[in-house]
């Protein structure tokens, strides 16, 4: 048990190994890896997992969700803001660090059940001094603004003044590690003692001067009794130290305590009176809101935060868990990928979306992407439907930001922007920087217009499985308008053939940059435009005058009704002439023909050896699912001979060149019947992360991938598909590895719980809500629901519902 | 050959062995210690030898004479101003630095003749790739506003891009690796490009303000092109650094120029207008100053002004130069204390003295003590006249502080502190900090009035050896008037025994602290009073007019300087009453009598074991030459048979427990006549920084030590010494372990090279100014002078002044 590694001061704290992540010995290679494995996130903000005395190798970072900043960069990202984690401990002078120290026993450890980050290190100077540090770190949940770390600090072999720095550092920037893109984001307006203790740095993001305000303070405890002293504070530019020490006898663990805490402009308006761009003379009222939430954390004790905050993980694994029985490590590293996906997402806050790497590392500037709808949203739909409510929240928030995107770039309606930050203007860069210097001209945002489907999609799709038709009424069916406008505006008529085209565009397979007729933008296309119709027809019939409401308010005359039925039922949707092949895009079918004839050990595509002197573009080799992607959004339109012809011809020329492809041909291929790679992709998928296969989880946690981990396991291992109608089609395919799968989902207000056994059968238990409409199997039936939240839900005359192996 | 270690691009700049320090491997560990050997001073600023990337083990330091800060600390002390060091070169993302790389090959070096730090490296990094490194740092003599590094870097096996920082780091503080003294002192100004590049820091002390702008510019050329490109700069908090990038080719070196400059608002007054207090929004005038600088370096170039710069060092080296031949080791060792001595005075500026430290570390704060006046300044005077001259006119400069001083303290005339920084106010603290943290009050200042008589006794000494009576007479003479006054203050009458005592007071051995009488204070005080009365008699006498003067200025009434007259022939001298032993304080010869037994291998004293259990303070073991001390001061007092017996009494208690004794004790013992433990003192005085005897070369170069060193080999083996009357005695007593000796020496205007063979022969060479009377193992001589400098001076009759063994 990796628990038994810890200590009694903090192993009774710890869960079975089901739900821990250890790093087993000290390796400065892997710093960077850990920092964003052991990343604590809570919604409102996310810090890495460095070490509170700093390795060299590092990019420690805290962000909150939202708080972006420009200055020198391309584009708004994530400013990183002080670093509240800094302890240093001393002996006469000598830092007990995990670099300066001879590194005798060594164990990190994340508990992902009760999100703590804990660590045991005995650590020996150089002059032959032993210490145990042992340490627990939280960013509760239960108050986002409450951070803390606990340390039991054991001289082993001496006694001795321990000397203690509390430290607040304000001169982090990002991207410290990559000289050519060093940036600071912040400027420092306050370095001063908390109180008459304590430590707090205010700092102002350089562009828009939000105000970001950090305090600490520092306790010692022996035997219960407070035992810090010789207190002194040292402001060190932009960094805040407090330093003060302790007697530790030989044997005898002092305990340390880290009291933190945060709070943004966006929680404290007005911090400054009339302006936050002048040095505060006296405690702004962000000062003062910091130093009250701390002393109310030291009132209450580590203890007590740690429990709600553990209290609050029960609650959300107990709907987020997915029990995988017999695939010990697989388990875990789901269970893994899950634990970051939902400790980023925000249940309270709809102003902020998911980064692509969440909170937990600086690629990608914390900007949300498609990824969002199509990957992660069916997680939060299915498990934290408040969570999805503020993502799509999000979407109608920035709906002006789309409008005017699609204005300035000459179409009508709303066009959302490729990356989205605070303001929903386009953030992703028209130019980047190579790694020589050079500046090469970026056509992302220009052609990858396929976002502003997904931004559609996801409505329909959060709609279809909450059963939100309150968001879809007031909100929703605005943002649907909107991009249908921007796509029928968007395409182009070609009265040759008599046919609606997009030309110039990029699908999901970037590798293929701005081609014609990109067949899943097009589908896409259509779609939302055909659902808008169908929708504002079913609003003109139920007589509640949303219907009048929005052609009044959004001014839509019949006339742009029929041409959107036009451009709908033109569009041109390019497929092979006899093969009932669909076409990537037009013209694909034309390029040469290269197809992935070998796989590694890991069943990874090889790469062609073609591929080093012929241009990919040249190819129709492609980077991820694409038409595949299609198939799984919109699998109604097409049949299934259609899908499993098309999955088996790209599967052969796809490289998996981004993380959000092998979920998708998972499921796709549990779909039409090929079980022989999903269990593998699942399998890379879920330690994409845990054990760096893309060489780039220093650079964060691949957030979409884990939205992707969920839904191979819910809709392709279990089979479970949402119809229109509300029902809920579950149709597993077990893998021979697995003795049984279990999980929660909410759907429409219902909340059940589902078994898989190896032989495919299926146990539904209705726990809140119902009737729940199942098919399970191919047989359908309804479910009851209950009274009571915990009292089993039973079907017409069976114990629960259950299917048995198709 | 070390200079062989060097390529060619550095190898031609090199000096022989005998001015060469070598660092010929890699250990982190003694990183602090070659920061101190390394570290190059121009009489402005020092700068440690840091390495230009930063090793994590480092306390990089600039500092400018003169600039000190109090804020938090017990005292003001020279500010750690902005590291202007910094480059970091980067092959994609990697830093190819010392500590990030393998160490392939390592060679630094001290050019002691040329004043150049030069290093050699091979790094390899994590990916095989192999750099050269080789470098030149200078900081230029000739111009003290410029410090320049020139690296070659040349990749071994690959081409490739190598991105470069240009670094100025403000955001380094003042004891930066001891968590309870950590202080800042300085505010960042300004973060700012130099000019269209380049980089900017502007500082100001915290309390009073003082600007400071440091500034840098880096180029780099192939085959003399310029090549730098991708250029861009960032304020990083209280760092700038501007990044750029360069084209490397396989072999072949690209040439890294950085050219740095700073200047303080004490060369540039009202650098911000009417105050410097806020923020700068245009440029400052300082940098326009430091921009015009670093322009007019650059359009010079490197190499020019590295040539004016070995030029400035060729003369004060041909002033400087001590040439022991036969003892290699101990020749450059003596090479060695000399060049750090000379770098740190300063010719140009009276209002800086020369820290206990020089500038090569922040032990002590850079504060004067006596050991200006009776460890450096005979040096000075002897060598560099102009530089002594200012360290006398810095007394004066002062003299109303010390008057306050002796004011506060209930005296009268002047009392000069026992540390003093730039205004002359006690700068020892009446509180220290022990380790743990709690305060004891330190009476250092309080009892320690000797450096009172010896900033007299340096007036006398300098005026003795350089003849300058202009300074005596206006200045020196009201600086000894006001000292006297303050002795015949101190002193307390004893009606009973009809006699003047010095009460309550520390002479220079510290460890029996107040006491009553200290022999040496008391003499020096006498001393004091005499000198004076006789001065002023001698003016009275001189009709110039200048007794009446003074005594009209300084408002001195007869009745005044009868008391004086009255304090000296009454001053109580301790002495034993048979023995002839003179008593090192009331009381002394009462104490527990601890003799010193046995010597270590290096012939060092061997603490008795006896103070494990009884108190220092109750034995007769003292710290350093006090007695002895004073027989060496006023020499003329006593004769050779006191002088005799109590060295060998006092050589016996005495444990060196500071670095001023041992050359003392080596000087008096050559004049006794013991010649057993000179030449080991001086060996352990010579080394006692280059291989870091006392454990605290990092904390900087121990400045009276390097005095006492040249005190050790002229006074001492060349047993020269000067008369009132002029006349330059030379008695020399060479160690079997030379085959000659020979340095030069300015007397009264004159110019001689001494030159000393093992048979104490002597030649002395008048080789400026003269006549020049000496006497050469007892036999009196007169040397003519000469019209042109470079032409030999020749006594009567003879080649050259020469006398045969004594």
């Amino acid at each position: 048990m990796i628990r038994e590694r810890f200590s009694e001061h903090i192993r009774n704290y710890l869960s079975d190994d089901s739900w821990m992540i250890l790093e087993d010995h000290y390796d400065p290679e892997e710093n960077l890896k850990y920092e964003s494995l052991f990343c604590l996130s809570n919604g409102y903000l996310g810090t890495r997992g460095a070490y509170e005395e700093r390795a060299a190798k590092s990019i420690p970072c805290t962000y909150i969700n939202g708080v972006f900043d420009k200055s020198e960069t391309f584009m708004r990202e994530l400013a990183n803001l002080p670093d509240w984690l800094g302890i240093k401990l001393y002996v006469e002078k000598e830092l007990i660090g995990i670099e300066t120290c001879r590194v005798l026993e060594f164990s990190r450890a994340l508990d992902m059940k009760h999100a703590l980050l804990v660590k045991r290190f005995v650590l020996e100077d150089k002059k032959g001094r032993r210490t145990e540090v042992e340490g627990i770190r939280m960013v509760s949940r239960a108050n986002v603004h409450r951070m803390g770390i606990r340390l039991f600090v054991t001289p082993l072999n001496y006694s001795g003044i321990i000397e203690v720095e509390n430290i607040i550092d304000g001169s982090v920037i990002n991207f410290c590690d990559a000289p050519r893109f060093k940036v600071k984001h912040t400027r420092l307006l306050t370095n001063c003692p908390l109180t008459d203790k304590g430590a707090y740095v205010e700092v102002a993001t350089r562009d828009r001067k939000l105000c970001v305000g950090t305090g600490s303070l520092i306790e010692a405890y022996a035997g219960g009794r407070p035992v810090m002293k010789n207190r002194s504070f040292g402001a060190f530019g932009e960094t805040a130290v407090e330093f003060q020490d302790f007697d530790a006898e030989e044997g005898k663990a002092v305990e340390v305590v880290k009291y933190a805490s945060v709070y943004t402009e966006r929680e404290v308006p007005d911090c400054h009176g009339d302006s936050c761009t002048e040095r505060a003379s006296d405690r702004s009222e962000l000062h003062c809101r910091v130093r009250d939430e701390i002393k109310g954390f030291a009132a209450d004790g580590f203890e007590t935060e740690m429990s709600r905050h553990i209290e609050v993980y029960a609650r959300m694994w107990d709907e987020a868990n997915i029990e995988i029985r017999g695939d010990f490590d697989l388990d875990r590293a789901v269970r893994f990928t899950l634990f970051h996906l939902m400790s980023a997402g925000s249940e309270h806050d709809d102003r902020v979306n998911v980064g692509a790497k969440l909170l937990s590392g600086e690629e990608y500037g914390g900007h949300a992407f498609w990824d969002t709808e199509l990957f992660m949203l069916p997680f939060f739909a299915c498990v934290f439907p408040d969570t999805a409510r503020n993502l799509e929240n999000y979407r109608y928030r920035l709906l002006d930001a789309a409008r005017a995107n699609a204005a300035k770039n000459g179409y009508r309606g709303a066009q959302y922007p490729w990356e989205s930050a605070d303001d929903g203007t386009e953030q992703c860069p028209d130019w980047t920087i190579e790694p020589d210097g050079t500046c090469y001209r970026c056509y992302v945002a220009v052609y990858e217009h396929h976002v502003t489907a997904a931004v559609a999609y996801g409505i329909y799709n959060y709609v279809k499985i909450t059963g939100d038709r309150c968001f879809l009424r007031e909100k929703g069916a605005e943002i649907l308008i909107e991009t249908a406008r921007f796509w029928a505006s968007r395409c182009e008529y070609n009265r040759e053939m008599d046919r609606y085209e997009i030309r110039r565009v990029t699908g999901p397979d970037e590798w293929h940059e701005s081609v014609d007729n990109n067949l899943y933008t097009n589908y896409l296309a259509r779609w939302n435009l055909g659902y808008v119709l169908e929708l504002l027809r079913e609003f003109k019939e139920d007589g509640t005058g949303l219907y009048e409401d929005l052609k009044a308010r959004l001014n839509i005359r019949d006339e742009e009704l029929e041409s959107w039925s036009h451009v709908k039922e033109k569009m041109y949707l390019p497929k092979g002439k006899e093969n009932g092949l669909l076409e990537q895009f037009e013209g694909y079918f034309d390029l040469k023909e290269v197809t992935i004839e070998a796989y590694d050990e890991n069943d990874w595509p090889i790469r062609p050896e073609i591929l080093r002197t012929v241009p990919k573009t040249q190819t129709q080799i492609i980077k991820q699912a694409d038409v595949v992607m299609l198939l799984h959004l919109l699998g109604e339109e097409f049949d299934e001979e259609t899908k499993r012809k098309n999955y088996t011809y790209y599967e052969k020329r796809t490289l998996h060149g981004s993380s959000l492809s092998p979920s998708i041909y998972s499921v796709m291929g549990l779909h039409v019947g090929d079980e022989t790679k999903a269990y593998r992709y699942l399998r890379r998928a879920a330690f994409i992360d845990l054990t760096d296969l893309q060489k780039n989880t220093r650079e964060g946690i691949h957030a979409a991938n884990a939205g992707g981990v969920w839904q191979t396991v819910v809709f392709g291992f279990a089979g479970v598909s949402f119809s229109e109608d509300g029902v809920v089609d579950i149709r597993p395919h077990m893998p021979k590895e697995w003795e049984g799968l279990s999980f929660k989902l909410h759907h429409r207000g219902s909340k059940m719980e589902i078994t898989v056994l190896p032989d495919n059968s299926v146990t539904v238990t209705v726990l809140e809500g119902g009737p729940v409409s199942v098919r399970i199997n191919g047989e359908a039936m309804v479910l009851k629901g209950s009274g009571p939240a915990d009292e089993a839900m039973v079907p017409e005359g069976s114990g629960q519902a259950a299917g048995g192996p198709s």
